[in-house]
């Protein structure tokens, strides 16, 4: 099997668009035709009719979907139960699945979530898993072992989306910011490890709110394939994002949640029903991107 | 109810210790009688076994168990359950459970975490989590909303045990360590929020492996309580731990995994049964705590 990063390069060629579909269930945001109690059982019985839906819609027209796995823990096991089955989905339709877990620990512990979240045996395996940088190099290591035998991807936090990202990553010390030394990082694992489509074994999430910083990490990153969240709902524009492919066009992908998986309340889609709401909401994102990205 | 930190105060004055054991179920290490094959649900039904049996033993002896997610999550959706059982036999002994997950996200996600571990709804109640400050200030909002309404605890990771972790908290930014700056944000979330005991709403991980900084920490938070490992296999000493307490023997806890759960593994136990060993070395951790806490 190839790398992860050269599978989701093939992708990305294949379906002509760098756009992810975050799946993101918010109880009280979901179409109410699939709203059904309180119970903890009959929201993650929802999540799973929801998300299965969803893939149906998107799966033809995406290289990637990234649930967030919060949102399923919020139901505790009978969602992460879920969540199982939105993956095996996910896998039956030919789509990539990042987990967007930002796991973290140390040694045997890191160990334990990697192979939660990309091991053989896990119901969650997923093709690529996000982790947090905070706990230093030696607890990235298991993860990057994992994912190497596995043909798995990494996106490590790096520059985030929030306001408050700032709050640690923009702070300098010596010559570097912490965002660039974590980059820095990050690159060196992947630099050493890149695949035919020349990007390594760890990505980098990166937001699309911070443009300039963006273009200065894809400048300093070049081996790093970057998972760019806060593109629509957040604020990030097509523009926003630009910086963030190579001359081909690869090299990212950018994530979309609300603006198209709860299209249904959007009021130009009014009259559609929830999918067809879905699916025109994404090939809007789709071309939207398509101005700002250089696939040939 | 009392805060958590409250609740903590009065059972480690109750129990006249600050250890905490963390419960932490490597499946190659569980005592034979308890292996039952690879499969994940042969591996969840021990890891059920064991932490319920370790519970007996030790929920009299500590005011406190850590419940290592990443073990559990390792197994799938099987071991998250597994772990509601756990939680909920923890709850029934009146034994406080800090959830060790490590989760950050922003916004509404960051919530869905919080509920997800804290929330009344959830089956993987706990008394405390532990998060990660990586993503900034406004990540920690949701948790401290959350830990406020229910009465929780949370642990911030600080400075960690391991080598790597001075990677990047140890950098220095202005006039402040990595480190410092995250430490000084949760003791001034702590200090708005201090209870009768003194210490607020955020705790800190602050490692044992390194013994100076913990006590420059003690002086700098004084309303954040701590939990701090590294103590035992990981190599820090009771002398270690001393700097990590108040005058009155408050203000931390102390956690020990592998020493105490698999000390059927420790040749000066021989002879006894896995829960006799456990018990022995819970007695030895707590003597050996004693003289480093000044506790009454």
């Amino acid at each position: 099997m190839p790398s992860f990063f050269d599978r989701l390069a093939t992708a990305v060629k294949q379906k002509r668009t760098p756009l992810v579909v975050g799946l993101d269930p918010r109880y009280a945001s979901l179409p109410k035709s699939l709203q059904r109690g309180d119970a903890l059982d009959a929201r993650a019985a929802a999540f799973r009719e929801f998300s299965i839906g969803l893939l149906d819609v998107v799966a033809p027209l995406v290289p990637a979907v990234k649930p967030q796995v919060a949102f399923f823990e919020q139901l505790g096991w009978r969602g992460m139960q879920a969540l199982a089955d939105v993956v095996e989905h996910a896998k039956k339709l030919g789509v990539l699945v990042i987990a967007d877990a930002k796991r973290n620990d140390i040694g045997s512990t890191a160990e334990g979530y990697a192979d939660g979240w990309l091991g053989e045996q896990s119901p969650w395996r997923g093709d690529a898993l996000t982790i947090s940088p905070y706990l230093g190099d030696d607890s990235l290591e298991p993860f990057v072992r994992t994912a190497k035998e596995r043909n798995a991807g990494l996106f490590v936090l790096v520059k985030t989306s929030n306001p408050g990202g700032k709050f640690l990553q923009d702070l300098t010390a010596g010559e570097r910011t912490i965002y660039g030394t974590v980059g820095d990082l990050v690159e060196s694992l992947s630099r050493d490890l890149a695949g035919e489509c020349g990007y390594g074994v760890a990505g980098a999430v990166v937001g699309a709110t911070y443009p300039e910083q963006l273009a200065e990490l894809r400048a300093r990153m070049p081996h790093t394939w970057f998972l760019v969240p806060g593109y629509g709902s957040q604020g990030g524009t097509a523009a926003d994002v630009a910086g963030a492919f190579d001359s081909s066009g690869l090299g990212a992908v950018v994530n979309s949640s609300r603006a198209i998986i709860f299209a249904h309340a959007r009021d130009e889609f009014a009259g559609l029903d929830w999918q067809q709401a879905v699916e025109a909401a994404t090939q809007q994102a789709i071309a939207d991107l398509g101005t700002a990205c250089p696939l040939a």
